[in-house]
């Protein structure tokens, strides 16, 4: 039939500027034949059963069944109580690890270059837990909750990553000389870990440390893996140094396949709807779960065909330094994916 | 008397190349006629009463008399439960602010030019509280605790230091998202004390926001006040923007009047007694000194050599990327102070 070998994705176009990067990337998809057949869903979180805020049914049981999801910018509503939809979809499905790669991009001008390392960040507690008490008045206290478990998959994660992706570092980042307990344990797992992956060589750096070095050399850096807020902040900045949020990839991934791939920048509601949008961020991300699905010839087509047209800068949109429609760039790597077969 | 109009100061020369850095600066103080007379002391904590450590009764006696202090690195002793030297000082003498200016120094290649910013780190709680648990096996929580009072405090030294060095901004970093009672207490109380500070513009912004847009245009920021944690991570993040912490003052200050003033750097023992070190971090630091001590001409002077000799690119240490001695760079520093008058 029409659908051989063709493999489900559930795709969130999100708010703002989502649904035009996400048609941009199914056209992209689609000059490239790749097997994907796109579900969509929206996840806006609703009041389930007891009052707890949960994505509605037809979004999760799509991505029960589907098991990979690619998701644009969500608003978070204002509504009071309304949780993070971020937070919430990392939950939802457990996916306690966040990855991005930064890779600088040729012709894409920024204070650096030979950028090359991906930040794993541990997605599920730590600063994360929600956990927040007034002890009196005037004075809060937050916890932070690392635990065993938690530490040993994330490293484990990073580990593979490295394996797999012929990484030959790991770099854990923490500030156990300060949170001796609690880092110590996330530190001692990645130690522990370690041993089991001789072929990767493993060192440990203070969260400073890492910041300071990466500004002034981000090239030392490989695989780095880290709890929840450190990898906020990291991949953030790491983003930074190779052109910001719009031409960064990330991917959401949890046990047994499960993932999601997202765009991490905002939802642009000042240009939502006039073709001005960037779908780089997408379209990366997009090409990341095409090789988490082992789609790797796909991706690697469409990867190319994206950085040639942003190394060539004749079709670039106004963020990218160019002049050009969300459409016309769309078009332009459609063009040069065609090409490429 | 001879010692008319002299204002004494606790010189903690600190390990390593401590020692050379601070004579360094004596030297380039004497040139100057700097109204400084020096009282060195050893801080090296040892075992009080109780079996608590302590930082040696004559330092602290100097302290208490003399209220300002200048420290060079200290290594912290590896015997079991021997405390952080730099947070034993915090703590002793509750330094509730550490205050980094991050400028951009001219003649000295970063991918950076005019960084012109200051964080201003809350000194004393938050992740640095030291109260961590084993929940159970396996499951260890670290308390992060946020006051009212400390943090009213710091947003108020900020604003006044905004107020009081020309400076038009300042920002408050938080993760008010996440944890929503603690950093939403701190920022709470930022915007408060902004109401009283009609002067100084007041702007908040997430943590991850702050590191990405540092990265991509420094130049955007003013004065950043924030907790513990986070002014770790971007005060050297900071650093490293102008060329790390070799060449970046650090002053942590008290109520009262009580302040230490520090390089960052480490004790370097590799090139330790071989008049190697750059001085620049703490000659940096010693004229925020003389300026936090209303001194004003004999910093700016010092300064204003400093940074010509750097320039000048005549006679630099190794780091700065010359081949010269420290006490060659010192003397050329000290020759251009003396011309100064
Ligand atoms: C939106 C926010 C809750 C989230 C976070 O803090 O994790 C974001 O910064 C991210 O990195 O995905
Ligand atoms: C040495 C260490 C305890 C300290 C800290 O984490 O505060 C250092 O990084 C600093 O910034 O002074």
């Amino acid at each position: 039939s029409f659908s051989r070998g063709m493999q489900t994705v559930t795709l969130i176009p999100g708010d703002g500027i989502g649904p035009e990067i996400s048609t941009a990337v199914m056209k992209i998809f689609e000059a490239a034949k790749a097997p994907i057949r796109w579900e969509e869903r929206n996840v806006t979180a609703i009041k389930g059963p007891g009052g707890r805020w949960m994505i509605p049914p037809d979004a999760k049981e799509s991505m029960d069944r589907s098991k990979i999801g690619l998701k644009g910018p969500l608003k978070t509503p204002i509504a009071a109580g309304h949780p993070s939809m971020n937070l919430l979809l990392r939950k939802t499905f457990d996916l306690y690890a966040n990855v991005r790669p930064c890779v600088s991009i040729e012709g894409y001008k920024t204070p650096y270059t030979d950028v090359n390392l991906v930040t794993i960040r541990e997605n599920t507690e730590g600063e994360y837990s929600g956990i927040e008490h007034v002890i009196v008045d005037g004075v809060v206290q937050s916890i932070k909750l690392i635990t065993e478990n938690a530490s040993r998959r994330i490293a484990e994660y990073a580990f593979e990553y490295a394996r797999n992706n012929q990484r030959s570092s790991v770099t854990a980042v923490h500030k156990a000389n300060i949170m001796r307990m609690s880092d110590g344990l996330f530190l001692r797992k990645c130690r522990e870990v370690a041993e089991n992956y001789k072929d990767v060589k493993f060192t440990e750096m203070y969260l400073d440390t890492v910041c300071l070095n990466m500004v002034q050399d981000p090239t030392q850096f490989d695989v780095l893996v880290m709890p929840n807020l450190y990898g906020d902040i990291l991949s953030d900045l790491c983003a930074g140094l190779i052109g910001g949020l719009g031409v960064t990839p990330s991917g959401n991934i949890g046990a047994n396949g499960v993932a999601i791939f997202e765009s991490v920048h905002g939802t642009a509601p000042d240009i939502a709807g006039l073709d001005l949008a960037n779908p780089t961020a997408l379209l990366l991300s997009a090409v990341m779960m095409l090789r988490h699905m082992g789609l790797h010839d796909y991706g690697n087509k469409i990867q190319t065909a994206c950085f040639d047209t942003i190394r060539d800068k004749k079709v670039l949109t106004k963020d990218l330094g160019g002049n050009s429609k969300c459409s016309e760039f769309t078009a332009d790597i459609c063009r040069r994916v065609q090409d490429l077969d």
